[in-house]
């Protein structure tokens, strides 16, 4: 089984005015973020706008991906859906498009009861076969969320192996590797210090800011990996900006916004979501300038 | 254009174990709603649990309940989607099929800024075309909701003359009816108590408890309408109960725990919902027959 | 025991910038409101800025408002506290100098457990010896609040008559109603629409816009109180626009304010919290002017 | 001016039965916890329930620890207070006593705007004369709060030096030290892990843990403060379960059970809280001898 671990970047899900997934823009976007180093790709992740896409194009926008990466790494396919079935008929559509692995999300209209969460999330590891499943947590975010009973349950499912919390809450993290001694290896979402989080034990994060700093990050990952804490906050500093304002803008829309300054034409977010305005847009630019990424 | 006002049930969904619409048992509840006396009906609310059905489920849900009413009486039927394109795809089914006026529901996942929420509203009213429309807010529950200036300039559309707020707050209410100045005619949810609603200037309420205590509440409406408050609240106080228990377990489950005692073969509720337990099931027997619904 | 029920403003605090209570101001509004005809009066509400005032100060308010009524109207005081200790030393005090009824109020800065709260609310009760009390509670508002259960226990005390809720939600009235039976009145708060209330079997209201608008307010009691509804309603409309302004602005500021524009020199809300700015004070005098209290 | 870093213990308030402070035990507690190496006491925070302490009872314990202390490490008083006025005599006791700083937090009943909360600070750092002043900051947990804007500006201010976050997200005190380049420096509280914030630029921490295991606390920021992050997270992770049930159990209670189990007769937590039930004093028990500390 692959074992995951590294700077993955959120991608983002280009789609043309038609409502077509660009795919030459796409796979444009994959090539760079290879080309710079990162250790996996995740398309359909909550920067993907998956609330916002047809099962066919979803399905697209993984395909697209598989094919640009051809095997150089893995891909990790959002999975999101308020029912088990739809949740299953996405993983067995990714897994036969050949993805590495599935990142599992749970969308709660109505407060899902603790049982049907376990439920959830079961049947897509049962539906992901031999892959590894990556849980998505966001107590913050989501009207019902993983718990850490809940967490430590799934933990023993032989391929549950992995966890990207999104909360901002890091002592969480810890509580959950403590718990799960090595069976659940945790990401951190941009809502957490990457060198915080590699320090107490993470394997990496799963983020929209990587997208748009993928060198800086690979920096700081390897600085952190090599246990060189000095250097790693030395570049963690600047870098905390991106998170900033990544948190103070809708998600998609700022990551877009930034990819479109560094010369990708991946439109605009998708709506009922609407574009930044240019006070936001050159907020993010003087960022990105900050750090290098511009 | 029809003119909407009074008792309309939210009607459950039956779903087969194959996942199938049990269309005789639903064409057998539409059969006993419109025999009650009932207004009209609304499938797929949130007592209809579409967030667990599939586009093809919910057309034949539609399909069944408007066949089953044969012109009777008008049937709404809920739109609920994260994107416009799906709504108005939404919108579009239903009305082939004849519906007479659209609930219209915004589904995020991802919060959603108020001008993506207006857009979101109108295109469903324009592709309702002469249909009318009516607005579902919840401030409670709905991470991006109606705002009163939104729910204000919405009433100047030409066919979104009806709102059903599904908050706790009545104050709200009185709120929208005088910035709306008989533009906009209100339902009332569950979450209200109907006779302040009618009081205040509601024309009714669409809810689930109107479906197991029809007649109950149609003389509750009929008491309020023709201004006999003394016999209004006196018809009240005990179907309140029926809303206190709603409020307790989930919507549907106890709508359709309800249904069943009362011999409509209706299931569970849809996963990753689960089914109330025995306990939840003998108080909700309990509080039906203090109303004579048992 | 003395029975209460109607319009009871809720009192500002005048201070002066020396820290003294305005006794002279404080004295001419207890006279007007008297004059008006409201039936009782309520110093050391939320409106009283209890929060902001020494014991020293607080105490000075209920003698200088028992002092001014001259036993022509119940004064009923509030009474708030973190600890049991200081809510019944408050408690005693107001009953020695000569108050009618205790209102009863948990400040919590950390959460307290519900048998803390019950606890608490039994310690004033017995402290007010003969007295009622009545209870205040604010689920929205407060850290800690009053559940149903509790409220249930705590009707059973001889002397815990009245409950004011200050939440938005009417159905939580009609829940409390039901569930004790008589042994406790419910006054509304100015979240709720008054003309509701009395329809199911409120007894009056305790809120700070009736300190602005005592004659309508009067007005409106009347014709509900004598099931006059279409004349009630007639009355509450034009009056809402008093309570959502209420509601959008600073609690002790907006009524202060609106005083101000009445010929009644309150001063300032007390710091930390800031007047209100021009544009808001606008807005409040052309509300007033809307319902002829200007 | 003294400078501030290491471990903090916020210390529990011992109180008899009839109300005196403890000063035998308090004054115990404070030798216990020089010996064992702490780098400063601070009395009346969280753990210290000022909130259900008088003022007389509130001097007391800053006396006592100030007098127990004998200048050998510094004590950081806890000033708390809904009105300015109160929190300014509050400061003038404490300096008049001989403390060596001040913890300032905000107590809001209502919500206070930003304007008012900023006022409130800068009245305690000017009553604190030349001492420096802690800001104590807790968006979960209070209803009015610091802003980064706030804090931004308020660093500025001559004597405010320092802040305690006592939030769960660690990410906003890397915000506050880029934001405050050395103006303000970060103590942790028990929600934030404190090899985290030592690795991000922290200088200590504040909190009620560092009670019950002064010894386990001062050997990991040793480890943080000399770089041996390896040596600081074998140290973090089995300390971490004394966060986590400090995070599950009312504050005061837990810690004062495992004070009590340590042989110093605190008494139970101040009501209307109530002392922790078996379970949880034996699961209490049973996390101190895993680290160690029983």
């Amino acid at each position: 089984m692959t074992s995951f671990s590294g700077v993955y970047p959120y991608l983002v899900s280009p789609v043309t005015d038609g409502g077509q997934i660009d795919k030459p823009v796409l796979t444009a976007l994959v090539e760079h973020l290879i080309a710079s180093g990162v250790h996996g790709l995740t398309p359909l992740g909550s920067t993907g706008e998956f609330a916002y896409l047809s099962a066919e194009q979803r399905t697209e926008i993984v395909k697209t991906v598989v094919e640009a990466a051809r095997g150089r790494v893995p891909v990790i396919a959002g999975v999101a859906a308020t029912t088990i079935q739809d949740a299953v008929a996405q993983t067995a559509r990714y897994v036969a498009l050949g993805v590495d692995g599935i990142l599992a999300i749970l969308e709660a209209y109505f407060p899902v009861p603790e049982q049907g969460v376990e439920d959830y999330f079961r049947a897509i590891a049962t539906a992901a076969g031999k892959l590894p499943v990556v849980l998505y947590t966001n107590p913050q975010f989501q009207r019902s969320d993983l718990s850490l009973p809940v967490i430590e349950r799934l933990s023993y499912v032989e391929n549950i192996n992995y966890i990207k919390d999104a909360s901002t809450n890091t002592g969480r993290l810890l509580s959950i590797i403590e718990r799960t001694q090595g069976r659940m290896q945790v990401f951190a979402a941009s809502a957490h210090i990457p060198a915080c989080v590699m320090l107490i034990g993470g394997v990496g994060w799963m983020a929209g800011p990587a997208c748009i700093v993928p060198k800086q990050s690979l920096a700081l990952y390897e600085a952190a990996r090599q246990g060189d804490w000095t250097k790693a906050m030395a570049l963690q500093r600047p870098l905390w900006r991106i998170n900033e304002i990544f948190a103070r803008y809708s998600i998609a829309g700022c990551i877009k916004a930034a990819l479109q300054l560094q010369g990708f034409e991946v439109g605009d977010p998708l709506p009922p979501q609407v574009p930044l305005n240019q006070a936001a847009r050159q907020e993010i630019a003087e960022v990105l300038r900050s750090v290098g990424a511009l």
